[in-house]
C-alpha cells in the first residue's frame, strides 16, 4: 500500500522550520544553513547533488531514507521558489539546477497554476491548485504505487499533517533557538497519539524522530 | 564560583514547559503529567517525595543533578500556587505538602509580598518583589557560596536566560505536542551561541539537552 511520507524536515528547538525572509539567496531566510548543516554533510545530500564525499553514520542513514520507494513528490510553492503571487515569467525552475534531485513527478501546491516543466534526469514539475486531499490522489496516480514525498515546507507538511494525511514523518530537531519564521507544530496538538514515535540523537547533536502510523 | 543553574525542565517539541489552564488539581494545565512522567519515575523524583523505589538510569541521572551542590532556590509565583493577584490569606503552603523537597530558602518572585514560611526540613519560603538581578544576589547571599537554582516556570527561566544570568541549563524534551500554554523559548533567539550544547536521547523517548556557558 503506497505511504505518504515526509523525510529531513529540520526543526530548531522553538519549532521553526525555516527562518523569516526568504530570498533568492537565501532560501530559509534568517536560518541560512543552520538547520540543515547536519544534512549537507552527508554522503546522501552529496550524491544528490552529483557529488562526491560526505559522511556516513546515523545522520547520513536517517538522510538516506529519503530516497527508496518514492514515486512522487508534492510540495508547496514556498519550497519551490521565492516569488509570491502570479508568476511573472517561465524563467524560474526551481533551486535545483537542470538535474534536480528528485527524479520523479513533483507536483507544486500554488494558486497560480503554470506549464509543467520538464527537468533532466527524471524530474517534471507540475503546478496544481488542489486542496492537500486533492494533491494527493493526483500524486499518488503519478507515483504508480510507490510512496508519495511531502517534501515541504513547514505550511505544506502541516496541512498534510492537519488532514491527517501523513504515514511517516522524520523530523530532525536542531538544538538552537530559531526566535522567528513558520512553525512546523502548530495547530497539531496531541499529534503524537496517531504515532508511533522514536527518537535518537547523533553525535552531532541532532535528535531525529520519527513518527510511524502504527 | 557560585553558579546559576536550572534542571528538569521539561518541554513539548512545540516548546510550551506548562500548559494552559493552571488550577488546583492540575498545576501543568491540560498538559496534565504529560511533560513529567520521564521524571516521577525516577529514583530521584520518589526520593525527593520520600517514597522508596524508582527506576534507575540515564534519566535518574540526569534528574538527580539537580540537587548537589544548591544553596538556595528562585522560583515564580506561578510555579508556587495556582492564585493570582493578592494574597487571599495566608493558608497556602505550595503544593509540596509540609516537608517540601527543597530543603534550602527559596525565594518565590511576586509583587505582592507577604510573610516569609518557615516549612520542615530546611525549606523556607521568601516572597520578593524584585528584578531577576536583585533576586539573584539575594538568593546568593543565602546561598553561602553554593550554587543558585532556578526552579521555573517558563517565564521565570526565560526571564533569567534573557537576562544572561544562567549558568547551566538543564531541558527535557519530550515528544509531545501541546499546542498551548507557556513557552519557553520566546525571545532567546540564538540562545545556543552563549553555551556549550549537549544533547542525548534515552529509551524513555526523552531527549536531555544541557547548555553550559563555556
Amino acid at each position: 500500500m503506497s505511504r505518504v511520507r515526509v523525510h529531513n524536515f529540520s526543526v530548531s528547538l522553538d519549532g521553526f522550520g525555516t527562518g523569516e525572509g526568504q530570498h533568492l539567496d537565501s532560501p530559509f531566510g534568517h536560518a541560512g544553513s543552520r538547520l540543515h548543516e547536519w544534512f549537507f554533510r552527508t554522503r546522501t545530500f552529496r550524491g544528490m547533488h552529483l557529488e562526491s564525499g560526505g559522511d556516513l553514520g546515523v545522520d547520513d542513514a536517517m538522510a538516506r531514507a529519503w530516497e527508496a520507494g518514492i514515486g512522487a513528490e508534492i510540495m508547496g510553492r514556498n519550497k519551490f521558489g521565492p516569488q509570491r503571487g502570479p508568476w511573472e515569467d517561465d524563467k524560474w525552475t526551481g533551486w535545483w539546477g537542470t538535474n534536480p534531485p528528485f527524479h520523479t513527478p513533483v507536483f507544486v501546491m500554488t494558486h497560480h497554476p503554470r506549464p509543467s516543466i520538464e527537468m533532466e534526469g527524471g524530474t517534471t514539475f507540475h503546478f496544481i491548485d488542489a486542496t492537500p486531499q486533492e494533491a494527493l490522489r493526483i500524486a499518488r496516480e503519478a507515483a504508480g504505487g510507490l510512496d508519495v514525498r511531502i517534501g515541504g515546507g513547514p505550511r505544506t507538511v502541516r496541512e498534510f499533517l492537519a488532514a491527517d494525511l501523513v504515514d511517516h514523518l522524520h523530523v530532525a530537531v536542531v538544538p538552537i533557538v530559531l526566535g522567528r519564521g513558520e512553525r512546523l507544530w502548530d495547530g497539531l496538538e496531541g499529534l503524537e497519539n496517531r504515532f508511533r514515535v522514536e527518537s535518537v540523537t547523533t553525535p552531532s547533536g541532532i535528535t531525529h524522530l520519527t513518527f510511524t502510523r502504527p
